[in-house]
């Protein structure tokens, strides 16, 4: 624990890379600590087209791969471990981790968030494969297909409206009887010809060899099952972002998001926080890639403010 | 003129092409207008360094172009022009440039601003060959060697600091007898010993054949001349955001930069704003572009909340 970095950055995905990549070519000293693999949730990602100069399109795992190498590349430092708490003291603030503890003089949060699974036979081993959490990256890996939404707040809704761009028809399965999601939404959803509502149902297992082929549902009520034949499944219960391991050191949204300022700052003097793990985040690895740049270049003006 | 877009962006620099890549893949009928070359700013970098994704590096202009072939490929239309004016009612945008009038629903002005030059002998042709606009993105390249800043605000100090993590000398010259700089900043350049700071003196000359090899220094008050040999010259006198063709339709910041939220919503409905013609902008390529995500995103919620 003898070493103090310029930077600590939790998180390896596209924003926490990013920053390392700015910060290290800063000239600071920087740690980032991730606890999986390089890249955070697009390495899940069979193929990304979305993220602006690969027209060809590149795979969430290379696109992770060349991120890292080419901030390690300027020197950036990474851990890998599993991080479980921070500590905040004036100048100087601590990030715990199952591989030791590591001091710093700034902090980027770039943890991240999970989507809410459905917890049934089938999803994990079919994700990339016609499982996904986010229609806005493969909605149109689905034209002309059937797919459907699980889901009855704004973002599945948000999501089936979105599909219906792409997709021949859109099933929205709710457990319940009712949307929570707002009118506009519903009216919108409703008025769609290319929309079938499954109500009061839930998945309980997601089918298919290779791709996804189908969904077993099964009636709330009643029990009844039943079988549904889609190409593609989007999972829209909900979002969680990783931050439990904050504690109270920084204001959170009521969903748990972290609150920044365009500059990415935190309301902690030398704390920034970028990518989906603040608070209106457009969850996207261009957006959390551009978030991190401006983190780090924040986190250069907080040492510097401070004679560094 | 008969035709209605969806959305319509003025500039093609990053910003406008990741809105664009977003606004098509979202199956928003989408005109792009730009000026000159796609890419923007970055067609005169000789090498992008710091783009996430490529390692190696990538000359601008390959970058540029390499997002405007993807966008294109999801159905962005694009159109060279100058934009001389945009007219806004209700839910109809108009863009008025030399090349005709286009109408849209929302509206992303994404065009960027321009460094201000100095305008002396040379400074044009060795523009992106030792004579830079931005230490973030060129100091790496002067390892080493001597280079100049010329201004004497928060930002050319800002930029004398950074060159000087790489650069074994740092040179400031400045027109005037003091700097503008804030306090702070002025302190650390003057705790620096490898700073030197050239007072009422201007540049008329940037020396060099193929690479800048050295500045033609006059002074302010006698007009004595000198020169100095320095590998690289960054001006630093300003920032000019284009929104001269905006007149009065939107708020601006005393600086010319437009106002948005972090969802890059400007105050009026549909109109959003990304890249370094908005407030804080980070000014780097990948802000830029994750800008242009989030905005096109957000135009693609009011087309929504519109009933479209």
């Amino acid at each position: 624990m003898a070493e103090v970095y310029d930077v600590l950055i939790v998180g390896g995905g596209p924003a926490g890379l990013t920053a390392g990549l700015y910060a290290s070519r800063s000239r600071l000293k920087t740690l980032l600590v991730e606890r999986g693999l390089f890249g955070g949730q697009i390495t899940s990602a069979d193929r990304v087209e979305n993220f602006p100069g690969f027209p060809q399109g590149i795979t969430g795992p290379e696109l992770g791969e060349r991120m890292h190498q080419q901030a390690t590349l300027y020197g950036l430092e990474t851990q890998v471990a599993e991080v479980t708490g921070v500590e905040i003291a004036d100048d100087l603030k601590r990030v715990d981790s199952d591989h030791g503890s590591f001091r710093g003089r700034a902090l980027v949060i770039a943890s991240g968030s999970q989507h809410r699974k459905l917890g049934v036979p089938g999803e994990e081993e079919l994700a990339g494969r016609g499982v996904s959490y986010c229609a806005t990256c493969d909605a149109p890996f689905f034209q002309g297909r059937e797919v459907a939404v699980v889901g009855g707040g704004d973002v599945a809704l948000a999501e089936a409206l979105y599909l219906a761009r792409f997709a021949s028809r859109v099933h929205i399965i709710h457990r319940r009887r009712e949307f929570r999601a707002s009118a506009i939404l519903q009216e919108q959803v409703r008025a769609l010809p290319r929309m079938d509502l499954h109500l009061e149902k839930v998945v309980t297992e997601v089918l298919g060899q290779e791709k996804v082929q189908g969904l077993r549902l099964k009636g709330v009520a009643r029990g009844e099952e039943g079988q549904l034949a889609v190409a593609g499944v989007f999972v829209a219960i909900g979002l969680e972002p990783n931050t439990a391991f904050l504690g109270r050191w920084l204001p959170l949204t009521p969903t748990g998001h972290i609150v920044t300022n365009s500059l990415m700052e935190t309301p902690v003097p030398g704390v920034l926080a970028s990518g989906d793990v603040r608070q209106d985040s457009a969850r996207q690895a261009i957006t959390a890639a551009g978030d991190g740049a401006t983190a780090a270049l924040s986190a250069l003006g907080y040492l510097r403010s401070q004679g560094r």
